[in-house]
């Protein structure tokens, strides 16, 4: 039966990769909706933002993170260095048999994992958009998907605390969304808003983005990148019941997305009187983040339902935070964070094994450290080569100061 | 040999999952098509539309519009209830053997049906652009996602009196394409043309759309997603014969897509002296839309024919319905309708179980069915709400009026 | 066991067809790249190009090149007929065992290897942008992928010369890169430099893009299709080490674009003191580039170090090209040419079957043949209709003159 434990191993191998390229894709996804969600003058450093963020966290989860998150659970955080040594799986062991052996390709588990942290990564440029210093930032997505994400990724996924105490997050509302909100949190409240954002007399002035197609195109990037995202967490496809339950996330998630446009356009167009193309782009993405933390348990309608809620959520969330005085150019604090909690939350209403308890337990852990963590790092930051551009620079727009060209150097651009 | 069925199952569901995921990305492609079609001013709104009909039609067909579409054939259109209330294969059914054992996930047939009527409904949105209310056209969505599209779906690949009648077609050259640019047409009717498109003396207008990088993306994103909608529609993959399909099925709508460009493109030279991009694009959509009724049974040459006649037919049907004042923006009744239909005559030519008079049988009664039935629909719209946007609004563009934004706030834009 | 061939071979067939959808992707990945590094006056003329050229790539070498390129090995060019005339592999055959059973579907790869070519023709439509005219460039198109490209694709993968030598080019940094850099180099030297490029006085006068959302977008599509185009390379996945090979091939192709966006940023900054966005760009490519000649011998790290080591060597040469009064907009003979050659040098630093005299031989073999065969056709094009269009419609733009219509007809675009 060799043959047929091989073309296991084959087909679980290529859903890990065709998922893994699946979220690969979402890098796209988030440079599109933040170049569209930015004015012109600050469009281009954006999209360098986003290329070299997705750079760095490839290059620095191959080199450190992985190691970290996927450490063996005995020690904590000696990390295991048997991916760095070239370890891969002997056709021997995967023929082997038995319950240990491996079932697919550890460079598909990697490359599936590599493409997660530059999602919780994307996550932070949006929020800090139009104003941070480049290569602030920079340094800042290094230490996150070196250390940050990777740490709480493996108190879940890896085997530690958060996973033994019975926190539940399927494909990672809490692991990688809420993750990446609180980072950008940190930064924001360090960095405060863009000028001429909130007035003085407490007025907020709408600062449009200047792209709405760019923007539509991310988020439909997105959406099916989500396909990758949820569908692949299931981890393995190659018999009927995994097979059924990866077909369920598929339905789920989409349910959860379409939802989620539904309930936010609506909602907008009752309470602004305007069908609100950003809203309803947001209300996808809630959609998206609120199922993610279990697109397997509900049925499809239940999943319309987290996801229709995500979607009022983000809504109510993108205003209360601007009556903050939050500056998220983006809405990525909304859709990730505050929705990835009501992700979190929602768990244990159709799934028996989990517990409000243990999920408030991640929610906190989580959030406790990436925020705090973050924060100290965007503090050092600050001390050290500051994190905030210049008045004049944050006025011309950041594109010319930090990239030396224009994104859009022939249309009429207003500064 | 459980292990082998196992994995069969695993295939085949992830091989309806993955060409799902494709055709789900062709929402994407339809969207940016059109928002390159139209002018600046009303790019904003079409997004919107865009992103809700894809919405409305994954919640309506979940909710509605599958439980009609394949209902048990002995009752009509009494529902099958199974997929609302839950049903899953069991594993034991899946492993079971016999014939009648269930070979894929069903959620992974629902999810590539799904994205099937979203695409019928894009279709009807280009031909309405620029003028039409947004809530009038979401509520059209709606009906047509849930019954219209259900319906005739129905009598043909849910097993209705089509499919008895031997109404041949494949991936739904007339079921999917011409059932759409019929909704479209009902409603151009009703709406009439954009101002200024067709002056006193007879003139037409050019309305030259506002972003053609964008309509480009978009119909490279239709052409990739149709390898999913063609693809997935040989329905199995898991053994020789299958798999030869499949591959065939690949060519072939390369060739078509390719010839329809070649073909859309030399004749525009011919005819109008310039190569007219706008014309290339819709050529590679009329020989996706050519070969969808049939992919399989041609050989790639004879592939490359049918999109090529595609192609010529999409130039010329587009410049005649000029001529009637029947205003399309973005050709969708020219490339889904009539070259839908040249794609569902074209069947029998290579397919000896197809006759010509099954095939004019379904255009027939295909169309009388979505035409008539959304006519009423339009029309009672129109009594209710009211479908067209006042002069006023179609003159500023309906993105303020609709959505409360402008879609390149800062670019300067011609009215 | 029939059924686990039957399986084997509709998952290698699956997994051909994916990774040449992911391919047809790149061709989307060219046209937004390019649309976004020439001014908005030639946008809509090289998205002509883009669609035409795929058109034309895909029937020319469904009607003459495949056949030329793999054609038996005994009579050299004497083409097989064997696809043209229809064949597929019979059920019997491939379920009748044995060493030469064929194990996936020749429609498959004949999906493979067709968009191969059109990426090799993408390349050359980049170089000679904003001056050359449309129909000659597509008639160069027509005979580069009908019989150029497929010659020297024979001496390589075609079972001809070049592979008896010994040259090892994985998924064809030289076949398919170099080749098009060859194609692209010949065509420029003919055409020469855009008006305005190089002052009279020696300054060399920055042309920038008119849209970096979109070549960003165009990067991030080439990155996705590249996991098809190298990925799709190992030919085979149906067992525990094939699959592990294109999980490694995975991994190691996103490592080197990683670190070919890091390495060429990091240089821009140092020597431009501007985090130059194009840079980072061309750092990506550059390092899917080199590693395409071998991404499946190398660990991640030495993966990511020959994709750094292409980001360094792109920005040298984008500059030192243009020292050269080499016109190239988007840089693609730097991409494609110069780091294509490093990445075939580099297969024997980590390949032991692999010699620095078989790939120096490989280099000269493709880069003589490519480049002297364009070189003949570029100057009968130019001899019969010319090449370059004329001052005036280079002043206005190719848009007007080629296509008739504008990209960003609402758009004030500067001249």
């Amino acid at each position: 039966m060799n043959e047929v434990t091989d073309l296991s191993y084959a087909l679980d191998t290529f859903y890990f990769l065709i998922c893994g390229a699946l979220v690969m894709w979402m890098a796209a996804g988030f440079s599109m909706l933040e170049a569209g969600m930015v004015r012109g003058k600050n469009t281009a450093e954006i999209l360098t933002k986003n290329i070299a963020l997705f750079a760095i966290a490839c290059t620095m989860y191959l080199l450190v993170g992985y190691a970290i998150m996927y450490s063996s659970g005995e020690g904590g955080f000696l990390p295991s260095l048997s991916f760095l040594i070239g370890g891969e799986n002997s056709v021997e062991a995967a023929l082997g048999g038995g319950e240990d052996a491996p079932y697919y390709a550890m460079r598909a588990d990697f490359f599936f994992q590599v493409v997660f942290v530059a999602t919780a990564m994307s996550i932070v440029s949006g929020a800090v958009a139009e104003r941070m210093k480049l290569w602030a930032f920079l340094a800042f997505a290094v230490v996150m998907t070196s250390v940050i994400y990777p740490v709480s990724g493996y108190w879940t996924w890896g085997g530690g605390w958060l996973d033994a105490v019975g926190y539940s997050d399927y494909a990672g509302s809490g692991i990688v969304h809420m993750a990446g909100a609180a980072a950008a949190l940190a930064g924001v409240l360090i960095l405060g808003p863009r000028r001429g954002k909130y007035g003085k007399d407490g007025a907020i002035h709408a600062i449009p983005g200047a792209n709405m197609p760019l923007a539509t195109l991310g988020t439909f990037i997105l959406w099916m990148g989500w396909f990758g995202f949820n569908g692949g967490s299931e981890l393995k496809l190659s018999d009927v019941a995994s097979a059924n339950n990866v077909a369920q996330v598929f339905v789920n998630t989409n349910a959860a997305a379409a939802a989620g446009v539904i309930a936010a356009l609506v909602l907008a167009k009752l309470w602004f009187r305007k069908a609100d193309l950003t809203m309803a782009l947001n209300g996808a993405l809630a959609g998206l983040v609120a199922i993610t933390a279990d697109p397997l348990s509900p049925t499809a309608q239940g999943a319309a339902l987290i996801g229709a809620i995500g979607g009022v959520i983000v809504v109510g969330s993108i205003v209360m935070l601007d009556k903050m005085k939050l500056d998220d150019p983006v809405g990525a604090i909304s859709v990730h964070g505050v929705v990835g909690i009501w992700g979190v939350l929602a768990v244990p209403f159709n799934n028996a094994d989990a517990s409000f308890g243990a999920q408030l337990i991640g929610i906190a852990g989580i959030f406790a450290w990436v925020f705090l963590a973050s924060l100290v790092v965007w503090l050092v930051l600050k001390a050290i080569m500051g994190i905030r551009v210049s008045e004049e620079e944050e006025y011309e727009g950041v594109d010319i100061a930090e990239c030396g060209l224009e994104a859009y150097p022939e249309f009429s651009v207003k500064k």
